[in-house]
C-alpha cells in the first residue's frame, strides 16, 4: 500500500471539487472584538463576521480577568483527568452553574461540545439495552458520530417534523427511545419545534436530548437557550451546550436529572479518559455565564445588529436565508465561487467570512454564513452591505457576459 | 421504559463493586506544585502524589506568564473551530514546534489526547480503503475507540509481543496495514520495544501509529519521547502526543509527513466540527514544548525521584510493578481496598493518590499510581513512604487477625 499516494489523491479530488480548506491565519486582539489582524504577506486588519464568539464574551474584561486570575492561582492546566487528581473547585462551581442555567439536578463538563454530544449519546445508546436513537436528519457531525459510535439502532426523521417523529415512534414499538435534536441549526439557522416535539417524546415515553450550543447565552432571559425561553427546560431530559461559543471560551457539557449525569460521568468513555479543562477556562466561562444570565443587553443589541443586516440585504438584493436566529446565511451554492467571493471580501474590503463548503453543508448549498454581533457598529454593517452589493453587481456583470 | 430506574440499577452495581468514582475536589494553588488544597468539610493541604502533570511544568512562570499574557492580548477562546475564525497565529506556532519537537513536516492540534487518538485512527481506518489496523491489546481507550469507530477490521497483538504482531500482519496478506501502539503505558509504566515493532512494520509496509502521550517531554534529550530517545522518530509514520501531562496544558496532537496530517486535517470529523483551543492554551503549550527542548533539568530531577521512591518502597516492603519509567504503580488488587487505602493516605497524612479501579485498570489489578515528579523533596518522599509502611503493617496486622 502506497498510502503517501493514496493521501494525495484523495486530497487532489477535494481540491478539484473546491472543497479543499485553507484557514485564514488571524490573530485575536483583545478589547477590539469584532477586530482582529490576518496574516499573511503582511498584517493586516480584518472585522471578523463569522466568529462564533457570538456575543464577544471572550474578551470582556470581567471574563478575561477571571481567566488571568486563575491561571496565576492555580497554574496553567488541571494536571490530570476528573478522576485522577484533575477534579477542581473550578470544575465545580461550573457544573454548579450550568445546572442552574438550565434548572436541572446536576451538570457535567466535557472537553468540547463536540465530545459531549458524542460521549452522551454514545454512552446512552450503548448503556441502555436494546436503545433505538431516532435523530434529526440534520444533526450535526458530533451527534451523528455518537449515535453511530453506540451502535444503537438509528432512525432519522425528517428535519423538524414532529408528526414525522411521532410515526417513526410508534413503529419502535415499546423499545427503550431517545430523540435527538437540536433548538438552532448551526448552518440554515432555523429553530426547532421544541414544544411539538418534547410533546410527541413525552406521549411516547422516549427521552428527549436536545443540543443548545448555538442557542446558550443568546436565548432566554438568563441565557438559558430556546428551551428557556419556550418554558420547556423542566420538559426536556437533556440540555447539551458548549462554552466555547457565545460563552466565549471552550468546553461542552449536558445538564440533567442527577441519575442521568452520574450515569454518563461513570460510564462514559470520552468524559473518562481525558484530561479536564484547564481549570482557568473553568472559571472564565462561569465569568461568562453569571453575566450573561443577568445582562440581557449583549442579547438586544446582537438582535438589533442581525435585524439590520437583514434588512439591508434584503434592501439590497442579496439573497439571504430566512430563519429566526441570529445566524445569516447567503447562499452562494458553488464552492469555488463562494470561496472566491470570500477571497474577495478579505482582500479588497478587509473583510472576513469564512466560505462554508462541503462537509460542513451540502453539496451544492455553499454559502457565506453571516454572525454580526453586538459590537459590530453601524459603520461595519454599512461597509459588509457595500462590499457585498459591490460584488453581487460584479457576480451579475460576470454573468451577463458569459 | 423507567430510565431513571436503570441508571439507578446500574450505579448501584458500580457501586456495590467497589467501582464507583468519586472526584477529590482540588485547588491547585500555583507555585506550590506538589502542594494543592482539597476542599472537603475544611479545606486541608495535601502533597499531590499522582499528578500528570509530570514536571510540574503547568506553573513554571514563564509557562503561567505566557498564558496570562495572550488570555489579556486574544482574549479567553478562540471563538471558532479552525476552518470558521478559530485559526489564530498561537496555532500556527504550536504546530510549528510540535513537528519539529518529532522531526516531522508537520503537525496538527486537537481539544485533546483523546480527541487525536480518536480521531485520527478512525479517519485513517475509514478513509483507506480495505485497511486492517493492528491494535496493541494494551492500547488506551482513545484508540480502542478510534479503531472501533473507523469500522476497520481490527486485529489485536499481544502486549508488546512484537513477533505476535509480526505473525499478524503476514495474516493479513497484502491489505494497508495499520499498527498502532504507545510508548510508555500508562497503567503498568512499561516501555515497549519500539524498534522491533518499527522493524516488523517496515517489513510488511505498515503504516506506524506511536501514542508517546505519558513520553512528550520526559524522554529524549528534547522531550520528544521515547521514539526521540531511541533515534526512531524518523522510522514512524505518526507520532501522537498530548500537550495535557508533562506539557502542563490542554489538548492533543499528531506529527506526521504533509500529506498526511492535511489528510487528517481535511477529512476529521473530530477535528473539523469542533471549537479550536483557546489561543492562550496552545501560547502555554508552545512556552513550555520550547522550554523542555532546551532543558533536561526537570527530566534528570524528575528520574532521579522516581529512582529513589523505588529503592525506599523496596527497602520497605512495599509490593510495587517494576519498569523503566515515571510510573510506580503499587498493586492492591481490590478495589475497595484501594479506595480505602487512598482515603486514608488523604486523611490521615495529607497524601492525595487516587485509586485506580476499573475500568482504568482491569478488575483484579487496582492500584494506587504513584508519579514522581521533579517538585517532590525529600521531606515529601520520606512521608509518603512513611505512610505507606504505617498502612501496610496494619493490613498485614488485620490479615493476621482475620
Amino acid at each position: 500500500m502506497d498510502f503517501a499516494s493514496h493521501f494525495t489523491r484523495q486530497l487532489d479530488t477535494l481540491k478539484a471539487d473546491g472543497n479543499y480548506r485553507t484557514f485564514a491565519n488571524l490573530e485575536r486582539r483583545c478589547g477590539d472584538f469584532p477586530r482582529a489582524n490576518r496574516h499573511g504577506d503582511t498584517v493586516d486588519e480584518v472585522t471578523v463576521w463569522c466568529s462564533n464568539d457570538y456575543l464577544g464574551m471572550g474578551q470582556r474584561p470581567d471574563v478575561v480577568a477571571s481567566m488571568v486570575a486563575t491561571v496565576q492561582s492555580c497554574g496553567t492546566g488541571a494536571g490530570g483527568t476528573r478522576n485522577i487528581g484533575g477534579n477542581t473547585v473550578q470544575h465545580r462551581a461550573l457544573e454548579c452553574e450550568l445546572a442552574d442555567l438550565h434548572g436541572k439536578d446536576a451538570a457535567l463538563l466535557f472537553t468540547s461540545g463536540y465530545v459531549s454530544n458524542w460521549a452522551a449519546l454514545s454512552t446512552l445508546g450503548s448503556k441502555i439495552p436494546n436503545a433505538v436513537i431516532l435523530s434529526d436528519e440534520m444533526n450535526h457531525a458530533s451527534m451523528i458520530e455518537g449515535i453511530r459510535h453506540s451502535r444503537a439502532d438509528k432512525v432519522l426523521w425528517k428535519h423538524n417534523d414532529w408528526r414525522d417523529l411521532d410515526r417513526k415512534l410508534h413503529a419502535t414499538g415499546d423499545r427503550p427511545k431517545i430523540v435527538a435534536f437540536e433548538s438552532v441549526y448551526s448552518m440554515d439557522g432555523d429553530i426547532s419545534p421544541i414544544r411539538e416535539i418534547v410533546e410527541v417524546c413525552e406521549a411516547h415515553g422516549a427521552l428527549s436530548y436536545i443540543d443548545e450550543v448555538h442557542a446558550v447565552g443568546m436565548y432566554g432571559p438568563r441565557g438559558g437557550g430556546v428551551s428557556e425561553r419556550e418554558g420547556l427546560a423542566h420538559r426536556i431530559d437533556v440540555i447539551e451546550g458548549t462554552l466555547g461559543k457565545a460563552f466565549g471560551c471552550m468546553g461542552g457539557y449536558i445538564t440533567g436529572t442527577t441519575g442521568l449525569v452520574d450515569f454518563i460521568r461513570s460510564f462514559s468513555s470520552g468524559f473518562i479518559f481525558t484530561t479536564a479543562l484547564p481549570p482557568a477556562v473553568a472559571a472564565a466561562a462561569t465569568t461568562s455565564i453569571r453575566h450573561l444570565k443577568a445582562s440581557g443587553d449583549e442579547r438586544a443589541r446582537q438582535r438589533a445588529n442581525v435585524a439590520e443586516v437583514r434588512r439591508r440585504l434584503t434592501q439590497a438584493g442579496i439573497p439571504h436565508m430566512a430563519n429566526d436566529s441570529h445566524i445569516i446565511p447567503v447562499m452562494i451554492g458553488d464552492p469555488v465561487k463562494c470561496r472566491m467571493i470570500s477571497d474577495i471580501l478579505m482582500a479588497d474590503w478587509g473583510i472576513y467570512v469564512q466560505p462554508i463548503n462541503y462537509p460542513t453543508v451540502p453539496k451544492g448549498t455553499e454559502r457565506l454564513r453571516i454572525t454580526p454581533g453586538p459590537q459590530h457598529a453601524p459603520a461595519d454593517i454599512d461597509r459588509l452591505i457595500s462590499a457585498l452589493t459591490a460584488l453581487w453587481s460584479r457576480c451579475a456583470i460576470s454573468h451577463a457576459v458569459a
